[in-house]
């Protein structure tokens, strides 16, 4: 399970930060670390705090977009603090973990894989922007006290990668599927979720129900709708169908207008 | 329960770990600090990564021995790497958390107050020496990985703070909001989600995608998957805005049509 979950560190500050990152993973035994655009990298700091655990900075992967992190992940979990403008599903670390861990052990169909989840972790000053907590399926929020509820990510880190292991040991605690059953279809990834997000909006604003000049929430609200729902890839293909219909529709729309 | 947890370092080498313990007992709602014969205390090193929970540095008892750490505790408890020298009876976390919560919440005798619990952090470099460890009740030992066990001293006590916390959030886990959060509307009823779906059913037919001959389990898997997600009434009727937008076009397609 542990090496299906993927670290990534969005625009990290502190190279002091990544190392002690790279600390807490190894300690708890997952190895895939992943840094978007960090400030400073590599750094003698990095080194210093990852205390020996430096082949995981040695084999991290650096990006520029966190797209690039998300592209092979079938489960992707942002960490957030509380009260952002659009409510979203949020999770617990402890329920991260029976999530994270049903998800890479079960595959689903024939030959498939265990998913692979990413958990993404923002800047130190700011977390993540609405955007980037957008593109993920769930939040995960450590119960912090209102009023000092910002953890230093390396210990955000820490108490995540503690409950994976937690779940990874004690795994007969929360062996259960992903909803409850045996799936029949592999889930979609990120990539294909992000092409039908696009078909979507396009064909929204081409029967001008989305206004591209006051787009208000509406494509938040729909992405936090079907991201809930974490669809197969059958799904995906059949929400892609509807779309092309529509599409077409629009088209012998537009050559009837053009024949007259 | 959680002011009558104290937190005892021993021996801290590094100044900037006990501003991070500082830290990492204030986003968990701790606040009972005691340093026995640190190195350098106080410091500037200590302040800078308490981010904040300078009172918890304020406050911080320091003594020079143990034993004056623990006069008013009746429960003790050392975090341990594994593989002592004498076995002692050896706890995870999420037990310790459990053992704490019962202790300090249920008074022993009449009129008795909660008992005050200690938790023992040693040296960076080795840990509690062997004596130490003999004056707890408890080993608490954060299962990490064989061959790299030694996590640093303020990561252990983040893991150990958010056991805390959670066990005293969660002592009872039926209260909890649906998707972890508190929603902001509310969600649909059966009649709203089955007018939706008789919608969605006619559009599907009008639009050619839906062979109403053949429907095949095109209604099912798209009832499983808006089920799945647990629709809100404004979602829904986001959802059947877009419906009525394709019918508006499909209609006036026809109209098109009728007037040639």
């Amino acid at each position: 399970m542990l090496d299906h979950i993927r670290i990534v560190l969005v625009n990290t500050t502190h190279p002091g930060n990544i190392g002690a990152v790279a600390r807490a993973m190894k300690n708890m035994g997952l190895s895939d670390l992943c840094l978007v655009s960090p400030k400073h990298y590599p750094d003698e700091a990095a080194t210093a705090r990852a205390s020996g655990a430096t082949d995981i900075l040695d084999t991290a992967q650096v990006v520029d977009e966190l797209h690039e992190a998300l592209q092979d992940c079938q489960l992707v979990v942002g960490a957030s603090a509380r009260g952002r403008h659009i409510p979203w599903p949020v999770i617990n670390p402890r329920e991260l973990a029976a999530i994270a861990l049903s998800s890479t052990e079960k595959g689903v169909g024939d030959g498939a894989v265990g998913k692979r989840v990413a958990i993404l972790f923002g800047r130190e000053d700011r977390g993540l922007t609405n955007e980037e907590l957008h593109a993920c399926h769930h939040h995960v929020h450590i119960p912090s006290v209102e009023g000092f509820s910002s953890l230093n990510v390396a210990a955000a880190v820490q108490v995540i990668c503690y409950e994976l292991r937690m779940a990874s040991l004690y795994r007969s605690e929360v062996d259960k599927p992903q909803w409850g059953t045996d799936w029949d279809i592999e889930l979609a990834d990120h990539a294909e979720l992000e092409r039908m997000f696009e078909h979507l909006e396009r064909t929204l604003i081409d029967i001008e129900f989305l206004d591209p000049d006051n787009p208000r929430q509406l494509m938040p609200r729909l992405r936090r709708l079907f991201l809930r729902a974490v669809p197969d890839k059958v799904e995906v293909n059949v929400l892609r169908g509807i779309l092309k219909s529509v599409n077409r529709k629009m088209l012998s729309q537009s050559d009837d207008d053009a024949d007259r």
